[in-house]
């Protein structure tokens, strides 16, 4: 069973006390990898992938048979600030066609096999806009932790997390600029497409949001200033996922913004974690550095919704299938050079 | 009906007059790409690779339905001179293994949902060694040609080619040197793992080959005399899918290479194909460069097998589904920006 929070301390804490991968497992898996009938190390990346899959589900041979994409929505009291180039609205209507099945990231999870849930959160109530105060109360910020703590399947055995939140690349970009120092303007981008003039306004208001919350507590207290539901709810998932040992592949610049800070107040957090991709989002690779994640995929994409993290369910599941399907030198009667 | 030759040049000629993409479907998935609910090019090479294969397909909205990844095995009269970590035997052994299902593109194939055939090639009658002599006959060209050519099933939506044939990056090395020029250690590499003593000799052997037969005809001239019986039947594929507009995905090093002797020979020969992916062997990226391909992948493969190109399959899925599934703006009522 998965323990509940009502407060940050809690969460932390049931955090801090999470357990690493199995490391029989991932043993096991390392000395089955060096059976398979291949030369050593000729599957490159999938053989790591495979071995870190099968630590995390603490069974050298796993399968992946129940993935799992959840996209949550916000909306953000910055875009009063004229930071996209879409109207708040468009959340909403982005929602229904989630739910209607007509997004890219349902085509992208049905292609992987996976459930996908949406999760609309308090869309009718915007966060605060953070240039003038946090964007959430503890209590807001908790209820969205917990939102996306509960939407995680125990049984799901691979998570993604995505969102959809008109706005939301400038608290991504606040929050990374936050946790990692540097300009504002080197953390952030055009997002859906911003042109000259309104890239110049995000960064003001990315510079002003950090100015104003700087140096008030950890990564998590930077989420509450800085972030938005979605992100809550994203850092929610991710850090039931690490409690629940199920493995997650991150998304985009949002998505991965929201992981960090996680990562920022609790070491290990995303130990079971990887990037699914490099976003066209300009400061997404940066942003994946500073957590040491290479990302499976760049492909040039910069949706969000999870579209990225789904697609890249892909790669993982024919890692996973090549090191649990293959058959040994042994059992092929194949020499092994 | 899919034609056949019985000579190079009658080869040259089908190839030569092949025809191009259905323009008008091209310009259809163009209009539909520019409706769908994303902000424009938010699914960055998603949309360049739908648009692409929907002209191939010559269907504005297309579907993968069936594709189909076919292994080719050879064995080669160069691995006399020692360019191989592993002995000769072992391509046989692993024609079993495919057949039987245990090979990494046995895996990769089921995961993608592919069809997957192998054809061994005269497994017992070497290729002649290229530093002594042409390693194939016209005869014997034309032989693997056709084998691949017939391997293609014209009902196929998609095809990888891959391969399995010791010592087989050997020619591939020599071939990519042929026809792009250069010195031999810039094209080879290590294949499955030769240490230092033995990259030395592969790249004696590389340079003694093309010196012997440099000057002597066009792409499928050096292909008759640097290459082997697998590359030369995956060369005859490529063309038979050029011909029948399937689209391909190209897989590693010694793939490239062999779809390179085509395109050195006839102009556009593979404007249906893109690059799976990057291979962790050396000059790979080199020569995507030289045909203009950029890879879809890059995660250290090294295997061949097709299994590189296999795994791409489920990119080119995800584009294709987006592509013909998402909802337009106006079908899901959500503005525009």
């Amino acid at each position: 069973m998965l323990p509940q929070f009502d407060d940050l301390s809690r969460f932390r804490a049931l955090l801090s006390e999470a357990l690493g991968p199995d490391m029989a497992a991932r043993t096991g898996a390392e000395d089955r990898n060096g059976q398979l009938t291949k030369p050593p190390g000729a599957l490159g990346r999938l053989e790591d992938l495979a071995i870190w899959y099968a630590g995390w589900r603490g069974d050298a041979r796993p399968e992946i048979k129940a993935p799992q994409v959840i996209v949550f929505a916000g909306n953000h009291g910055v875009t009063a600030q004229g930071v996209s180039a879409f109207p708040a609205e468009v959340t909403v209507q982005m929602v229904a066609n989630f739910q209607a099945g007509g997004a890219a990231i349902n085509q992208l999870a049905r292609a992987a096999g996976a459930r996908m849930d949406v999760h609309a959160l308090d869309l009718d109530r915007p966060t605060a806009d953070f240039t003038q105060s946090p964007a959430m109360s503890e209590e807001e910020v908790v209820a969205a932790l917990r939102a996306g703590w509960r939407a995680v399947d125990p049984a799901a055995d691979l998570l993604v997390v995505g969102e959809m939140g008109i706005g939301n690349t400038t608290p991504a970009a606040a929050i990374a600029c936050a946790l990692y120092g540097g300009d504002a303007a080197d953390w952030t981008g055009r997002g859906t497409g911003v042109d000259d003039a309104g890239l110049a306004n995000k960064i003001r208001v990315v510079r002003e949001g950090v100015a104003l919350h700087a140096g008030q507590g950890d990564g998590l207290d930077v989420l509450r200033r800085l972030g938005g539901r979605e992100l809550a709810a994203m850092a929610g998932a991710i850090a039931a996922a690490r409690v629940l040992r199920i493995p997650v592949i991150l998304d985009g610049f949002i998505c991965t913004a929201a992981a960090a800070c996680l990562d920022a107040s609790i070491a290990g957090a995303l130990d079971h974690a990887v990037a699914g991709h490099q976003s066209a989002e300009g400061a997404h690779g940066a942003l994946l550095e500073r957590l040491g994640k290479q990302p499976l995929l760049s492909l040039g994409l910069r949706l969000g919704e999870g579209s990225g993290g789904a697609l890249a369910i892909q790669i993982l599941k024919g890692a996973v299938a090549c090191h649990s399907g293959m058959a040994t030198f042994a059992e092929a009667g194949v020499a092994e050079g």
